[in-house]
């Protein structure tokens, strides 16, 4: 027995348990271990445990096996033995963790209050080493969720999670990054902006998310192209030969407590204004972009609904921003459908592919709005003229150098061995009567996509036939879904039977659009 | 493989795996598994496990040893295993547990919208048939915590949760019962209520539940002298012979939601009101109860701070209450420091004794909050005439016909084989100079005891020397803290060297009562 901290500590043997718990350390310990009766322990108590210097902490659940765990031995599963960093047989020390200190401050902003920077510092901090349960996780974003985080905490959240990892420096005047607030099915502009921008000769060295709630992100969409998970030393070395990539950013320990909170959010579906802001714009900085252009699309069933709305997400993101030092441009778009035709990471993929190559069945909207958006990224560049750069964008695009650019980056990332295909089950869904297509449910389409097993299934998805406008005749296709597994495409079957997702009637009840360009 | 409402279930060999993992069920299955592999299952995916008709849901594991699991087995942890109630050996099939449908509802909660009782319903049933997960449970407590839940809201949650669960009749037409919202340390009342209201012979069949936050429940103390944890059968025979009980009510499966979500709310350390009605009322209509006395201690650190407060949430009662057609009075009490002396499972259930023993070392402020409770228990009885209800009580202590019903009630629930001691380590902590008790923290000396290892060593705690208005001379000893374990004892040690939790001053400094009494 010794004590630190206050804490009272008992030795026991290591022993790796081959049970993967993902995220979440698990610590088994044997009922009939001394420790465990002295100690009181109970399942799914959370201990500390330490071996050498190192210390993590983790759920208990106490085990009758001794094929398991024996008397006098501690099992960590896969993820904890590998955080503890410990040979097995190891000697370690367990004791009851204390409950994290800044769990306070989560109580504190559950009944109402304000926090402040150092209380965000506490709780990223905490985050950041593992003392939080899920449970505590759950209970943190849902105090920021609903109340709302006003403006200073917002800015105070993101410095805090920039904090809690590394941060890049590229040792240069400009680096370029876009980003989306998401919601809008098929929406893959990064994969066309970042080789058009590259190509320009500006160092775009983009990072991406996987989906959180929707069908497909550019790092799932991007994976069906080449490898995405790349090592820090090897994503700089490509970024310095290239001036772009389009890489999975969970491999880059930027802001590493945003991915933490992502993977309780994900399965709870939860989204804030507020983590919003803190989330995206703490891996713009800590990636190390100095140049931001942000794309909030507005819509019936988008994310944001109403102009006002995009209004104020727009003036927060530049509230937070300016005091970061990164130089923000917010573009608010037309968000009353999806983008493209393809919805889903192959499908998606191939849309991105239709327009690098300026095939004649490439989706125009998809195309139009990269180019305008690689435009107003390549007027950062001080010498480029306003208002010239999407001339530009489009030369680039024109002579075939975007789509080069885009194969060197694939090679570089390591393009995949096979080009994969849609799912080999699909069905049709067919327009009910006569009409011009009046509305696209982004929320619906997105969940048929889902449903048929998108992100997780690569070739599952949504292929559109009919966008906003178009004139369609009754048992016309409005559009294909496909889907790899029986059980997906059963339940997005009975789904899209349910709610197809397409108004049709008049074209004077289309919503308008009030935002800078319709593609 | 076979479907069944959509799912894609495959078949495999049940294993019991000697794995506790308390209140979340955990499945364990192999990486090498063919199901593993289709499904695309992921480690933290939720799965439903079908064994004939009976359906569960648990978390997956994914396990790298067949000692635990082989490859066309599915294994579950303890009580996942009790819940399915199947064989080893028996064919289950598994698939993709769909997200709880509720989870919508909870959604719709977080963006601050109000729900319906219908709502309420579909959350507590999924809680019930455990398919939340605890980070979903949290996000359901803290989203009804913080914006609060509008008294028909409350309503809606205390109809719901009663639903779930068993209810009770006792064919009588008075069943008493009594409950305090807790905060105050000490206040161990219903263990003297109980004997006196039973003696009087009116039926009181009290259940409670174990400390939450505090260092100390009914449950906990009585758990000291007799047996709590009874089969509803022998509980019935028991009430029905000495007309009263203290059990404990996790084994009656009343409300059992209730349990549930305590279970998340006391490793988060939340509590709000809404909940707390519900979760009180809930128990006490299922309990079969007719007839509620409800304590409200007021006080700078009790739950309520301000008179005004207790009138607010007196009113939630009983707006609640009346629909519920339980006849309810509140009374709102001296909540400035704690109540009897000691602070802790044994010496609360010491002071209870003394009481009940007539013993001139008996804590005087315990006996007359307890004498004053019982009476307007008694009042309930049309029998009695308003205002009696005190003496009557007071007859029934003095004549030691409580000490001998609370005998009879502990026989019946079978003694304990020992009466324990307080923890074997203590010290002492003085006062730092001369006065009068003007103030005794009730958050600071339950947290001193709860450190000290109370209610888990259940002779660990506080015993106080001295009370509000009494006079101290420097270096006098203010309250002894008693622990178990050497850990502990360094724990509360070094919090009260920090914080003592008493106020000493002039007479003048004392905050005011505003209650119906001062004992």
């Amino acid at each position: 027995m010794k004590k630190k901290n206050g804490q009272h500590f008992s030795r026991l043997s290591l022993r790796r348990v081959a049970i993967d718990t993902y995220k979440e350390n698990v610590a088994y310990l044997s009922r009939d271990c001394s420790v465990y009766r002295a100690e009181g322990f109970q399942a799914l108590a959370k201990v500390e445990v330490v071996c050498n210097s190192r210390r993590i902490q983790a759920v208990l659940n106490v085990v009758d096996d001794d094929r398991i765990v024996g008397n006098c031995e501690l099992g960590l599963s896969e993820q904890a033995f590998a955080q503890l960093g410990a040979e097995e047989g190891a000697e370690v020390r367990v004791a009851q963790a204390e409950p994290p200190a800044s769990m306070d401050a989560v109580r504190r902003k559950i009944s109402g209050e304000r926090l402040v920077l150092k209380d965000y510092q506490n709780i990223t901090l905490d985050i950041a080493q593992n003392r939080y349960s899920r449970m505590e996780m759950a209970a943190f974003l849902v105090s920021t969720g609903q109340n709302g985080l006003d403006r200073d905490e917002v800015l105070s959240l993101t410095r805090a999670m920039i904090e809690t990892g590394v941060r890049l420096n590229w040792n240069e005047p400009l680096v370029a990054d876009k980003h989306c607030i998401g919601g809008i099915p098929g929406n893959r502009t990064s994969m066309l902006i970042v080789p058009i921008v590259a190509a320009h000769g500006m160092l775009i060295p983009k990072t991406s998310s996987r989906a959180i709630t929707s069908p497909a992100g550019t790092a799932d969409t991007m994976e069906v192209l080449a490898h995405i998970a790349l090592l820090p030393e090897a994503l700089n070395k490509l970024v310095r030969l290239e001036r772009g990539c389009l890489a999975w950013g969970g491999t880059t320990k930027l802001a590493p407590v945003d991915d933490v909170l992502i993977s309780v959010e994900r399965p709870l579906g939860i989204d804030s204004q507020g983590q919003m802001v803190a989330s995206i714009l703490s891996k713009k900085v800590a990636a190390g972009s100095t140049h931001l252009l942000l794309d909030i699309p507005v819509g019936p069933t988008a994310k944001v609904r109403r102009m006002r709305d995009a209004m104020a997400l727009r003036k927060l993101f530049e509230f937070v921003g300016d005091r970061l030092n990164l130089r923000m441009e917010v573009m608010v778009t037309d968000g009353r459908q999806p983008v493209g035709r393809g919805i889903g990471p192959v499908l998606e993929a191939r849309d991105v592919m239709l327009v690098l190559q300026n095939h004649p069945e490439a989706p125009l909207d998809l195309r139009e709005k990269s180019l305008r958006m690689a435009g107003r990224i390549i007027e950062f560049d001080p010498d480029v003229r306003g208002g010239q750069g999407y001339a530009i964008a489009r030369g680039i695009l024109e002579s075939g150098r975007a789509l080069a650019k885009m194969n060197r980056i694939i090679q570089a990332q390591g393009a995949q061995e096979q080009t994969l295909a849609p799912g080999h089950l699909s069905y049709e869904v067919h327009a009910q009567r006569d009409g011009v297509v009046t509305s696209i449910d982004n929320y619906l389409l997105a969940n048929a996509a889902r449903l048929a097993g998108a992100p997780m299934a690569k070739g599952a998805g949504v292929d559109l036939f009919a966008k906003l406008g178009d004139t369609v005749q009754k048992g016309q296709p409005l559009y294909r879904v496909y889907a790899e597994f029986q059980s997906n495409f059963d339940f997005a079957r009975e789904f899209t039977a349910a709610h197809n997702g397409y108004g049709i009637g008049d074209p004077s009840e289309m919503p308008a659009s009030f935002t800078e360009f319709e593609p």
